[in-house]
This record gives structure tokens, sequence and C-alpha cells, in this order.
């Protein structure tokens, strides 16, 4: 499969962004959003969505020269207006202000409205984990998980992270969708030209499938736990939990009113989004001590397989990264490769240099 | 089956706690909890838990007499010692202090150490929600989770609850262990002599059980999601950040040092507690009015057998309370009623009247 140095897959995505209206600055960081989810092995959110970013700026839908905005705000609070900038760019502001609060008053929660799709979920939470504190963030997203029981889709993927600092740079990583996987593995699939393990997704009625394509197209997603006997509902719990952070808290469209991205090309998705920072110095002292202390107790399990060692949240990720970073390229699907260079010709920049 | 007196059990209850030693007050607290459990259908948190309360109390391991500490305290959060009081004393003091900062400063995160049992995780998350505010409470456990790939149990159930206020007394109520069930489930088949469904705890010989006996000997409950390709990581995933907010921020025993409850009764368990209030009028105006409309949109949904219609988060609980509370009395297993009797005779109290 093609391979492509990491600064050119950077250079593509940022001269794409600009191409099509984005500052230089907001580019980049939205670059390196995406380029990060390529680095760890998460293809679905890297460079697999930037021409979804290119079309909603095309569309109108994404307005990056923007500046997000502060509504309400309280010691340990504020309510922001996305102002559906760059995914990345409203993030980085959310961000940025919860850490700032939780600095200040141990806790900083941030609820965005008119945001956009910010990548990775955990790339946000592991911002505040750099700053010594647990970071957390949250979206909602438009509704392909089926609620228990239901026949049609209702909630968002709506996925949790968190990020919590352990010693020597080590650190627990938890980023997971609240459906049994996310959409983007599907298409992920798809691209592979592969079909999808059973108790991933329901076909149109409502049995569940294989067949990749069906399923991509249904937007029927289980969710973690699958069906009800095995405890789907407590996935479809969770989905309504992040809700209640993200649109609940924000007044964003609720998942159910999010328009798809992928077919619903001319509406603004106006998503709802939640950050959370805490110090852990407001708490017991050694708290990295102990993040340390767990995941070594984990790590050194025996494991069933012993070819297949147990992993702490975040470890898998973090190997892939360390060898990507220092094999210094990423390996794509051709059809990832061609519709990026299809895309190229389109907004008029150079095509991606495949080694 | 055996039909108790609401108040009867509540009487049995406090007596029961107020005859090894809890002041009346704290044993009212204690039986308020062990109650609404039984109520809401929840039978491995109620009635079935009093013994175990008894004889912590009784051991030494439970020091119903004593208050929680504030260690340290900031605009938004405090680090709590819950000095082995009963699970509800703790509870409500640190859930009271939670609200407070909510009210204040807009959030409220405080952790506990040296803590006991606090029965259904729920219970606390509905005290903010009553208060109009967002509720969460979290609680690490004894080692009974395998990680994924794990051939030993290392990770506690670690339960994640949240409740949100919608209009007119309606709210959405989130309480799930983060294990595919908890413990108290599989106890409540053995007391009704029945199997477990397959998925939801493994043998001794690494593989899933179906003999209830076995597998509560066993303890080796399959984290949320099941096996590793039905995203079983994720349940793994779930309990580690839990954990990160109990035993992390606290400095309390992490799960996996956590002494069996059922089989270790020399130990204190030390558990790690924490109470989140989160006050929506912070944030975008018409919060109450948003859950409602989440509330009603999944309840609306089309179910595939029109015999299950589908319901929101909270609402199986809250029908069985209205029909408890209705009727007046509650209906417990023969084998529950015998071993309250028995241990009615041995604290010298009098036994439960039966209906």
């Amino acid at each position: 499969m093609p391979e492509v140095q990491i600064e050119e897959v950077r250079r593509f995505m940022v001269e794409s962004l600009v191409a099509v209206g984005a500052p230089e600055t907001e580019a980049k960081l939205q670059a390196d959003l995406l380029l990060y989810a390529d680095t760890v092995g998460h293809f679905s959110h890297g460079l697999n969505r930037l021409e979804l970013y290119v079309n909603d700026i095309k569309g109108g839908l994404t307005c990056p020269e923007r500046k997000p905005v502060v509504l309400k705000e309280s010691a340990a609070t504020a309510w922001v207006d996305g102002m559906e900038t760059l995914g990345a760019t409203a993030a980085n502001f959310c961000m940025d202000l919860a850490i700032k609060k939780a600095k200040e008053s141990g806790v900083g929660w941030v609820s965005a409205k008119r945001t956009n799709h910010f990548g990775m979920a955990g790339y946000w939470a592991i911002k505040a984990e750099r700053e010594g504190l647990i970071g957390m963030a949250f979206t909602n997203s438009s509704p392909v998980m089926v609620p228990t029981r239901s026949k049609q889709s209702a909630c968002g993927t709506n996925p949790i992270s968190m990020a919590a600092p352990a010693l020597d740079g080590d650190s627990l990583v938890v980023d997971m969708a609240t459906t049994a996987v996310a959409m983007g593995k599907i298409e992920v699939q798809i691209h592979k030209n592969e079909p999808i393990p059973e108790g991933w997704a329901l076909g149109p009625d409502g049995n569940t499938t294989t067949d990749s394509q069906l399923a991509f197209k249904t937007a029927k997603l289980l969710p973690l736990g699958g069906l009800e006997g095995t405890s789907g509902h407590k996935g479809f719990c969770l989905s309504t939990m992040i809700e209640m952070f993200c649109s609940g808290l924000s007044g964003s469209n609720p998942s159910y009113k999010v328009p798809s991205w992928t077919f619903d090309k001319d509406t603004a998705p106006n998503l709802g989004q939640c950050f959370v920072a805490i110090d852990p110095e407001c708490f017991a002292p050694g708290f990295a001590e102990r993040v340390a202390g767990c995941l070594q107790h984990w790590r050194n399990l025996e494991p069933v397989d012993p070819s297949l060692p147990v992993l702490a949240p975040g470890d898998k990720e973090r190997n892939i990264r360390q060898t990507t970073l220092s094999k210094g390229t990423i390996i794509y699907p051709q059809g990832q490769i061609d519709s990026c260079q299809l895309m190229a010709q389109k907004i008029g920049i150079k095509p991606l240099a495949v080694k």
C-alpha cells in the first residue's frame, strides 16, 4: 500500500484547507489534529476526513475565519458559541479555557454550541493531560446509534475521552465511541473492501449485518454491549449522558437533529461539545504515582494468550505512534490516496507525493 | 413469595443498624438508601446487603459514630476522608458539599477515601438532580472484572451514575456497572436458584459460564461489551476512568487492593468515591426543556417489538418505584427473608413481619 512522509501529509492537509479559505494558523491546528489520528492508527479520523472538512468550508457550513465567543462564565464553567469555526479552532479555544479554570478553581467545565466535528476526542483530553490535569472531551454527532428496542437510529456515537498523567510522560488515555464501534471504523472496512464483524451494526431489516457498505448506508450502529440481553442499554445510557453534557448544556442540536455529515451537505451540524479539566493537585498528593501504579498493575497481568499482552487504555495508540514517528511515514489504502489526488485537482493544489 | 410492608422493612433496617451501634440518624439515612434500591427493583443493593453492613459494624470495619472530614478544598473541589463511616453518612456529606460548590462555582467535584459501600450509585446522583443540578456519583470496588486479555480479575465493577432534571419532576437517570452486569445481579440469580446468561462472567478456566454459583465464587465478570471482538475493552476503559476519579484523586485503595466484601471480613475496604454536581444555570438557558425534549423523542421511537416500548434511562426504575409505593409492600425471595430472621435472632431485634 502507498506510503507518504508525515511532513508531506501535513503539507497536503494545510494547503488543502488554506486553498478553500482557512487562515494558515487555523489550517495548521486542524492538520495537527488529523495527523495525530493517523499517527496513532485511528485512520477513520485523519486524512480520511480531510475532504469533508474542505467541502464544509467550500459549502459555507464551516467559517474558518471566525473566532469562538464566551457567552457566559463562572469560576469553574463557561458556555461558548463555537461560531461554526473549524473543529480544531473551537476545541482549542474551549480546552484552553477549561485548563485555565481548572488551574484557578480546581475544575474547568466548558460546553459549546455551533461547533463542527473536532476529530479524535482523545486528542483534546490529552491536551489537558499534558498540563498535568485530568482531561475529558465529549461531542454529540448525527444519529447513527439505535437505542435499545428501537427500530430506528436516534442517538449519536457520542464518544467519551479521558486522559490522566502518570510518571515520565506515561499516561492513561480512554477514547471510545459509545457504540460498539465508531462509524469511521466501518468506512475503513469499506476502503479495505472487507466485511464488518457481527454485532457492530443492524441492516435495514433490523437484523445484524456483516456487509460494510450496507451497514454504512443504513447507519444503524448498535450501542456498546450490543443487544439488550448483553446490556446494550448501557451503551445507550452512556450516549444519553454525553448528550446532556453536549447539547443539554450548550443548547446545540441534540444528536437526533444533527444532519448527516456524509449525505446532508447543506446544513451546518450545530454540534454540542464539552471539555473538562480537573486539577489533581486539589486532591490527595501523589496522583501521577497512583496512575503509574495502576498502569503497571494492569500491564503486568498474566494474559490468556501469551502473544497478546494486557494493554492499559492508550497503550495501543502510544505504541503505534512511536513506530510511526520513528519510521517517518504513514501507509494509506490506495482508495484513500486516489480520493486525495482527485480533490487536489479540484481545489488546485499540489498532489500528495507518494513515496 | 413473601411480601413485607415498606415501613416494616425500614423499621427492620434501622433497628438492625442501631442494634449493632449505629446512631439513629445515620441508621435512618442508610435505611433510606437501601430501601430506595428495593423500591426501584434493584434488589441486589437493598435489604440483600443489610447483613453485610451489620457485620461490618460488628467487626469494627465500619465506624458509624464518626463524621467525615474535609482534608483540602478549592472553589470547585474537595478532598474528603470518609473516616470509615456508614456508606450513606459519607456519601450524604460529600454530595451535600458538591451541591454547595456547584451552586457557588458552577461545578462541585468531591473525591473521598476511606469510605464504605454506598449502595446504589444513582441514589446519590439523584440527590443533586433534585436540586436542579446534573449529579454524578462513582465508586471503585473489589476486583471482580477481568480486564481484556487478562487471565485474572483486576478491576472493580466501578459504576457510573448520572441524573439530570427534566420538566414536572421527570428526569434522566443513568446508573450502570461498567461490567456487563453487577455482581449483585448474580447474587439475585443465586437467591432465585437460576442460571446466568452467557456473556456475563467467566468460569475458573477462562471460558464463559452460565452457573451462577460458580460465577459468583470465581468473581471474573466480563467488562461491558464482553470479549475483545465485541469491544469489551471499552468496558475495561470505563472502569479505569472511574478508578482515576475514585482512588486516583482520593488516595484510597485502588480496586485491585480492595478486599472482597463477601469473603474477606477482616479488612476495611478503604474505597474511593467521587461525587459531582454541575449547575445547568451556568450554561444555555432551558436545560430542563431540552432534557424533556430528548426524553420525549426517545420514548416515542417505534419499537421493534410493540410489546416492549423504548425506555429512556431511568424509566424502568421510576415505573417500578411508582408501582411499589402505591402497593405499599415489597416482595422478597424466601431465602432473603430466612437470612433476615436468622440475623434478627443473632443481634436480638424483632424479626421482619411478613404479610
